[in-house]
Formats: C-alpha cells, sequence, structure tokens
C-alpha cells in the first residue's frame, strides 16, 4: 500500500511517499514543498495544490495520513494553517484519498514506542525503519514520513477494530 | 465591473454577484452554497470548489471580495473556517482574480454610513441599492452581496489612494 504522509505548514509543507507491505516500508519519495518565498498566500496554495495534484497523479497513493493540528497557537496562524489544510483536503478527496488524522503523540509512539520522544529519536527511528543513508531533511520531511510509517502500522489496526464493532453491532442487532 | 462577494462558512457560504458602473450596481446572480448536510469535510470542500469554479468560468468576475475574519472564535471553528477560505483563495488565484478584503465594520459603514448598522438595516440598504424586490436569504447571502457593493464602492478609492502613493514615491526618488 502506498501513504501519503504530510506535515501541513503555510510556509514549509513536507511530504513524504512511502510503499508499505506488512512490517516493511521503503520510501518512494520524500521532500519539503517551500511556500515561504511565495508572498501572495493565493499563488502559494496554487504551489501546494499543484505540486500534490502531481504527487498523487504520478504515485497513485492509497491512503493520505496527516497529523492532527495542535490547538492552542494564536488564532492568525491556526487560520493560515487552515488554508494550507483545507487544499490538501481538497486535493485528497478529489482523488477519492481515504485521510487518517493522527496526533503527534501517536505518531511518536507508534514509531519510537514512546509517546514524547525527541525529534533526534524520530528522525533516526524513520532512518532506521526506511533503511536511509542520509538524514531527511528539513524536519518537515522526517515528519511527513513518519506520519506515513506511522500510518502503515496503526491503520490496519484501526480497520480491524473498526471491523470487530461492525460485527459486534450486526450481532447485537440482529 | 463584475465582483464577486462571498460570506464564506463551512456551513454554508453565500456568495453575491454584482455588476457595478460608477454608482449602479445590479445583481447578477446571488445564492447560498449549503454544506452542512454532507458529513465529510473534503466532499464539503469540493462543492464549495466546484461550485465556485463553475460561478467563475460562467460570469468571469474582475474581482473577489471578502469579508476578513474576526478572531476570537474559538480555535476548532477557525481552523475549519481557514479550509473553506483556503478553497476560495485557491479559486481565486486559478482565475488570476484580485482579491479584496473587508472587515464588518468597513462593510456596514459602506452601506449605510454606520460601522455598527444593524443586520436589518444592511438588508435593507443592500435592497433599495440593488432594487431588489424580495429580501435575500438566508442572512449569509445578504452578506455576501453587502461585501460586493462595499468593494463596488471602496475599491475605485483604495486604488486611487495606491495611485497617488505610487506616484509620490516615484516623484521622491526620482
Amino acid at each position: 500500500m502506498i501513504i501519503l504522509g504530510i506535515d501541513p505548514g503555510s510556509r514549509i509543507t513536507g511530504f513524504g511517499l512511502i510503499n508499505s507491505r506488512g512490517n516493511h516500508s521503503a520510501m518512494i519519495e520524500a521532500g519539503p514543498i517551500r511556500l515561504q518565498k511565495i508572498e501572495d498566500i493565493g499563488e502559494r496554495l496554487v504551489v501546494l495544490a499543484d505540486t500534490l495534484e502531481e504527487l498523487i497523479t504520478r504515485h497513485k497513493p492509497d491512503a493520505m495520513a496527516l497529523e492532527k493540528v495542535f490547538h492552542g497557537v494564536n488564532a492568525k496562524s491556526t487560520l493560515v494553517l487552515g488554508y494550507a489544510r483545507g487544499v490538501i483536503l481538497l486535493c485528497a478527496a478529489r482523488h477519492n484519498l481515504p485521510v487518517a488524522e493522527y496526533a503527534a503523540t501517536e505518531v511518536k509512539k507508534a514509531i519510537t514506542g514512546f509517546g514524547r520522544a525527541e525529534k533526534t529519536q524520530i528522525k533516526e527511528m524513520v532512518k532506521i525503519l526506511l533503511k536511509l543513508e542520509k538524514d531527511p531533511k528539513p524536519h518537515d520531511v522526517t515528519d511527513a514520513l513518519a506520519i506515513a510509517l506511522c500510518h502503515a502500522h496503526m491503520g490496519p489496526i484501526k480497520a480491524r477494530i473498526k471491523e470487530q464493532e461492525a460485527k459486534f453491532w450486526s450481532r447485537v442487532k440482529g
């Protein structure tokens, strides 16, 4: 299964595409979508949308995984982050990509076994799990790969829980 | 000049297209884009984007006018409002539409002469200015028309100020 992990940001949005089978995952492509030098916010969103469209069309991922928003930053930055996420969710829906969201602690726990792991621990585990020789850069790209890996681990578990729940309820109702 | 006024909302987004020449404005088309019954947020954004695309392609407006966000609501609703605005700004940029933003008080002042006018006063003035026989409904549509009218009044003034500033600076520098 091909997973497109995204770390959304209005200045830099990181993306990481991985191919995951069972316990094995390999990186297909990853990188930063740099938006910070484009002054006009509309133009930024066009570059973001076009880049994602191109990646989705070329790699045909089966799912998208996003980091859940951490509330508590100021209202203005939340709004601008909302712009980027809105465009990302639009791209996913246009290609019928299911979107899974994970909190930062879930990602850390799935990757390192510890919900409060440091950035360097995450980076080392991402490198080990994907057999990378070089550090992914900048950290937005590491985060995007970590989110994709988190979905590779957690997606099947979540799907099985949903299935069991559905079975349970059909038995109760039937 | 054709102006597309938008009152962005994640449940209902109001739009109002007007044709404005000098002091005269006429309504072309207006209505609510109802999104509240669509459960999936991605699907909502697709409906919003498709409707705007269709309106822009059909009417070829010269400008888009949006209400500035009122900060201070909770972070979650700010984020979801950001999704809708991100998609709206993307549509505008894809069609090279300049976007003007006005605070609610600016809109009220441009329409009624009073920055703290009531909703019913705004509605009556919108009806008079556009020679409408019926009340625009729901109020999101009235607001979208009011924003478009505000841009019809304020746009040329703002443009002239910019021009004067540019002339001043070219004289100072030259």
